[in-house]
């Protein structure tokens, strides 16, 4: 990894404040630039970074809302002639698009960039340093970027803790169409069915809808804006979508279930390419319920029991039962730790259910 | 609550066999009966049921998979003319239509019940007297139900540690396709996506999608019978996702940034109505997520802190990061406790990224 030299960030949201953050502190001298100058004043205050006053810049990277990232790259290309010039917005396509019929040159020095470090939540509590720490953060070249530019923004990506994937723009975007903006749109059209029902059907509702619109609580005006730059491609994908669930109702009203039983299944085998933890398989990992008393603490013993049988949990899941003064916990561990897990358990007065 | 008398357990499966454990435990004498006599007799070792010899009987629960309850339910209303019978089917209206169709005697008899315990998982790891506890249990009467015959239904639940929900057949299948077989349909199908896609694209999955999804990993066999149990309700309401995602396909190709905002906030709105955790509004919590080396005893260490600095977790939930050794874990709190967790967590060492 070499040293970043003297960065620009322009744009001072949560993303291009927490670059700011994460770079001062490792010593790498950076500017900040922003429309809106008491934001500016705001990030300088927070960042350690300086207001740019036109000092030689390597590195520029562009953090505004995705409509203007284009026309900031151009501009950047102009006013920064030696400097590598990349962005945040997580759509690619559309800005490269744009960039071309700004007739930008530079196209050598312009690598896309997308850290997958958003969250539902929004950026409101502001600001850290730590924010990509172990994220990924997808590098899209176009086909003149140089090797060194492409260095350079994978430089940045480490120095932020974050690691690189590589893509060409469209695979990228055809990716996360299908990964992160179609789930989007079918959480949140399936949360909006329940505006349209009865208050007493909804509370009988569990888990499984719950995880199932879990992002239907994005932020709308950020949403709009990143779905309708990749609206291409997200199209064909809920299109496609939605006629396969018109299939899947004409099944049901056909009474035809062996064709029911094949979705089903597809859908089986499609959740099953879904990474594991580290790479590893999903299927070697199993399930256990465990009851837990609502109180401070009840948690802490359950792992730390986990921790003494030398059982690592591969996740944790919290249910909910409506208006009980329980909880019911769920954790998965590898197949083979259940047999240690549960009677370690059940020997500190857990009661597991299965 | 009232004791529970002699009770018949017709169906030695998961659900049959936890029940008959569930009330042996509580000195209810419980006698067992099913068409397959070795899953009968394993049934019987575990449970301390016995086998049924001709006892008088007050209370019979069918616990067969959907397809042959209506017919057991009429002949046991035969065979036991003065026993309360109930069925923990997931499905209500269709086994009411099939028992109107046998022409069946004893109505002011029969209680439908649907204990909402399922689980994606599988039952194959057994029986246990304790599934039951805490999850609610739906009691659907029919419009002949004696009260004294719902009295005892739900004494059966609370005996088992659930609690009873109230609803009519029709509310009951209802608001099951809505908030649990369209999500399984849904979730099957975005699921299923992922069969034709590159696998270049699946690696840049996120938890967004992992949560959308979860539940397509149940069990194809029980979701055919389940589903079309209650297609009729299913498919209109599958239709009308179906529907409305096109609508969303059209506004994003028209370029209706107004429409596509309006969408994702009916989403949100939608979402914001599923109860809360002990009915709570869950506008009322953050999150925060922590950084976390992945080894056993990292978590327990979280949470002692946790519950040192006597803040309650709403929720866990693990980030997997592609091929990371780290993990981060996102805490959802009470909004207020957010101030005593960070500063509590920084000073023990972890880092604190949002």
């Amino acid at each position: 990894m070499n040293e970043i030299k003297n960065t620009l960030v322009i744009g001072t949201g949560l993303i291009g404040t927490s670059i700011a953050l994460g770079l001062t502190a490792h010593g790498v001298k950076v500017f900040l630039s922003d429309i809106d100058s008491s934001a500016l004043d705001a990030a300088v205050k927070v960042s350690g970074a300086s207001k740019y006053d036109g000092e030689d810049i390597a590195l520029v990277v562009v953090a505004t809302p995705p409509a203007s990232v284009a026309n900031l790259i151009a501009k950047a290309a102009i006013d920064h002639p030696l400097a590598i010039i990349t962005d945040v917005a997580s759509v690619k396509g559309s800005i490269f698009r744009e960039l071309e019929n700004l007739g930008t040159s530079g196209w050598s020095r312009i690598v896309g960039g997308h850290p997958m470090a958003g969250r539902e939540v929004s950026g409101a509590i502001g600001a850290q340093g730590n924010l990509f720490l172990d994220r990924a953060w997808v590098i899209a070249s176009n086909d003149q970027t140089s090797e060194a530019a492409v260095a350079t923004v994978k430089d940045l990506v480490e120095s932020l803790g974050a690691f690189p994937i590589f893509r060409t723009i469209e695979e990228h975007d055809r990716a996360v169409a299908l990964i992160s903006h179609t789930p989007q749109v079918v959480a949140s059209v399936l949360a909006g069915e329940l505006m349209d029902a009865e208050g007493s059907y909804i509370e009988l509702a569990g888990q499984g809808i719950r995880d199932t619109i879990r992002i239907a609580g994005s932020d709308s005006n950020l949403w709009t804006e990143i779905l309708s730059e990749n609206s291409h491609y997200i199209s064909q994908q809920v299109t496609q979508v939605a006629n396969h669930l018109l299939d899947f109702a004409s099944a049901l009203d056909g009474g035809d279930r062996k064709s029911v039983t094949e979705k089903l299944v597809k859908g089986n085998h499609g959740k099953d390419r879904l990474p594991g933890k580290h790479g590893t398989s999903q299927q070697s990992t199993s399930t256990l319920v465990v009851r837990l008393d609502d109180k401070p603490g009840e948690l802490a013993r359950l792992f730390t029991v986990a921790a003494q049988a030398n059982v690592n949990l591969e996740d944790v899941r919290i249910d909910h039962s409506l208006g009980q003064p329980t909880g019911l916990v769920e954790l998965t561990v590898a197949l083979k730790a259940i047999e240690l897990l549960t009677p370690a358990l059940e020997a500190e007065g857990f009661v597991v259910i299965s």
